[in-house]
């Protein structure tokens, strides 16, 4: 395969990881909501734990783990950054600072 | 669904999302070894803005698009850090500072 081969499949690949990254957050609006709606504690911290072994348990290379994990902390930030967003267009309590993850 | 089960969707969304960035990870080391073997140019500035416009143009959302550009900044960032350990470990020329996306 020449470069030009590679480079449609890095960006047919892209699409399928923005169609996923966007079912993710879809998912992680919908336990933002459930979180408002219900009396369940919104500071999970083993949550963030429990996602990175799932990732890392996934990996099966080339990244090494921890560049897989730096790419992870940036998903959880942006997810993060979304929820926030949902919350405060509420009105809702912002005070939730200590929420790592906020899934 | 409860939070269990999004979170449940989550872990498998994650699953695959990490599989096609393994994927995209072995894409760029060939890429790499191509332009390692030619006399093609190294740095191509027009390819990462290319690869932020297929990924905008593939956002159906929730993410907002300055959300999922800071995602895929992570994952060029990464991608190029493999590159460069992959060229360091062959002994070849280290000093393509200017090769943004290596891909």
């Amino acid at each position: 395969m020449e470069i030009e081969d590679w480079r449609r499949k890095i960006d047919e690949l892209d699409r399928q990881i923005v169609s996923l990254l966007s079912e993710r957050a879809e998912a992680a609006q919908a336990i933002g909501k459930l979180k408002r709606n219900t009396s369940l504690p919104i500071y999970e911290p083993n949550r963030e734990r429990v996602i990175f072994e799932n990732v890392r348990a996934a990996n099966r290379g080339p990244l090494p783990d921890i560049e897989l994990t730096h790419i992870y902390e940036r998903i959880i930030d942006v997810m993060r950054a979304l929820q926030r967003e949902e919350l405060a267009s509420k009105g809702a309590n912002t005070t939730r600072s200590g929420d790592r993850t906020g899934e």
